[in-house]
């Protein structure tokens, strides 16, 4: 992260943290380890954030807006010339992403590798992002900047709001049996994703959810 | 390398050869290890080879022909077509490579960083230069797939049909008031729009209608 110019490292449940081997470790990066936040769930890590790319070895069961590092840094630089807020989010060593996990995600990241031996090491699959992220930002310094009509996003805390209501108003008028919810969740947090949904759009579509709400009590 | 699709690996006068250790972390790539070749001198080493990239932190002494990673995937995706015998040489984690070893190469290669904080670990400098040399390599395949062009994306009249219930849930709930609409259709089908809904999204979505104007009447 430091030699490619990030320093913004949030930690989701660490098994241990403060880590004198991790410190050891970071030999001469241990400031990015020292101010790293910590947190508990990956929900709370996601909260401020607009963008979330997640990286992903294979691919899953619902089909997501797919990117290559290269694609994914040409966006995360757009989206920061813009002042949004964007995480990468990667899995620990042993099992990477969970589906639930990268269902939190705008994009999943899938680094082309040898089909034989697809898998990287978190610690290479960070290089590689990091490194596609920093060399995009280098090519672009000279180009003047480009004004990006961006709409205001919703945070992940707006969408998971938004979400929670439409599950509440799909018990309610028993659309969504909570004993056999089939992939209902799972499609429409989906939906939600690949509509990039905006403060606007959120607050629209929690009116309507209300208003069905009421009606039905 | 493996992860890249890289499997000849020369060692220059290895201290300890073959290691236990080094077999443990190799998991999975310990086929590359085993098939090494081991010689004594970096000459050894490059005896074979028609071009030589020599990989360089630092500016040295002597001005040499110096590439950006990206450009010398090109270049030694070029001379592998033409059948021609390329090496990437890595010094050692402690001092790097020697200005006379530098100067056995053709082309050095640094690899941008942050300036403040520049010199990457071997095992980093290795998997940005292996990945840089796939991904030109699968570019020029022009194998790269999209995976959401799988799913079956609704057609407009469907997105059409789906839009009018919307509006016609919305006027009975009263939500919508078609005297004074303001922007709630427009807005509601660029929402629509930027979701690229598919046929079974669809469905979900005009079951969820339906039932919402079913509880109503």
């Amino acid at each position: 992260m430091k030699n490619m110019n990030l320093s913004q490292m949030t930690l989701v449940s660490p098994k241990i943290f403060p880590s004198s081997q991790a410190n050891e470790r970071a030999s001469g990066a241990d400031n990015i380890l020292a101010q790293a936040k910590v947190v508990m769930t990956l929900e709370d890590a996601l909260a401020d954030c607009q963008w979330v790319f997640g990286t992903s070895g294979r691919s899953r069961e619902f089909p997501w807006p797919q990117l290559s590092p290269r694609e994914a840094a040409a966006k995360i630089h757009q989206f920061a010339q813009a002042n949004q807020k964007v995480a990468v989010v990667f899995g620990n060593e042993q099992s990477g992403l969970s589906n639930e996990d990268l269902q939190l995600c705008d994009f999943h990241i899938a680094i082309p590798s040898n089909p034989e031996f697809s898998s990287l090491n978190l610690a290479s699959a960070v290089q590689v992002i990091s490194y596609e992220i920093y060399q995009r930002f280098i090519i672009e310094e000279n180009v003047t900047k480009n004004s990006l009509d961006l709409l205001e996003k919703a945070t992940k805390a707006e969408v998971l709001g938004l979400l929670q209501q439409f599950e509440e108003t799909a018990i309610a008028i028993e659309f969504l049996d909570p004993k056999h919810p089939k992939k209902l969740l799972p499609r429409i947090k989906r939906l939600f994703t690949k509509a990039q949904l905006e403060k606007e759009e959120i607050n629209i579509l929690r009116g309507f959810l209300k208003k069905v709400q009421s009606n039905q009590s």
